[in-house]
């Protein structure tokens, strides 16, 4: 497991495998049984995880009792609220496992100091917020986009996903009903 | 210029003179007149920018040619399109001055030469990052909120923003027509 992080770092940036091992101390593994939660909504996030095996949905409840799904996370991804973690306030969301999960997490206090004591990992930590919130923007984007669209660009970008993901859940992400995810890829399959 | 650029830093982290002298050097100011571009769609974000003064909005034209606006900046914000800018690839949005504007820009190789020489500068800059994704998310949420919700999020959160932006820019990051934005005005403002 911790293997599969220090090659994830690798990818990134280039970090000693001192570095690594001084890092792997802020992080202990968590097994997630599908169902369960990592956090809820109105709790706060405690922990920042990385993704060794798995899938989680991101979600959020809304004033009508609405969910509103933000995101979906497999293997190489890390996921918490970030404000709710580094601010130690009430999350808006609630991160559910999907299927079981094998997870490194770390709290506040160990993720911090893990910055101070090996300062490459802030850099790659910054590159990947970067990255994570440029894909939030495109997130904004697509909202104005039709779901077949959006749909066609998951089928695209990650193909794997739409596998794993039950059907009433990618749903929900697009903003649509099941009964019209249906028809979106009856559609796509039909003209392949 | 540079005083304002030291004073919105250290609101965030400490950093000694000399680093921010170091930093300085990394920037150099931009005046922006009102209806000018500092990247456009297709084009590559060659700059990074603090926002002095002034206002900008940044936005997609989609496939359908409709405009869809992002975020408005003002004073202490943080301009660019990250991706096209970090990965020198075309941008998806472009990045119009609505006032007026001075800011403080920075090219991509100054900008990584900057962490390199300056580590707090780093942290700094994950820091805004974290905040500026986690905002991000926060509007994919409301997305989903009425626009007259989302107005009184608005009014509530930046005010002036309200004065500054003209109406029929704000109704279309409310993602209403301009009639209807008068008539969610009027409605807030009687029932006061």
């Amino acid at each position: 497991m911790f293997d599969h992080l220090r090659q994830h770092i690798n990818s990134v940036i280039s970090m000693s495998g001192s570095d690594f091992d001084k890092l792997a101390n802020f992080f202990k593994p968590l097994h997630l049984k599908k169902k369960e939660f990592l956090h809820r909504q109105n709790e706060v996030c405690r922990h920042i995880a990385f993704v060794h095996k798995g899938c989680l949905r991101n979600y959020n409840i809304d004033s009508k009792g609405d969910e509103q799904i933000i995101y979906f996370a497999i293997e190489d991804w890390w996921v918490a609220d970030l404000q709710s973690f580094f601010l130690q306030i009430p999350s808006q969301f609630n991160l559910q496992a999907l299927e079981d999960c094998e997870l490194l997490i770390s709290t506040k206090k160990d993720f911090e100091q893990a910055f101070e004591v090996v300062p490459t990992f802030e850099k790659f930590y910054r590159l990947k917020t970067q990255t994570a919130y440029t894909k939030t923007q495109q997130t904004v984007v697509e909202k104005s986009e039709t779901a077949e669209d959006r749909y066609l660009k998951l089928f695209k970008t990650s193909p794997s996903l739409l596998q794993r993901v039950p059907q009433h859940y990618l749903a929900s992400y697009l903003g649509i009903k099941p009964q019209s995810l249906s028809r979106i890829r009856k559609k796509i399959f039909d003209s392949r």
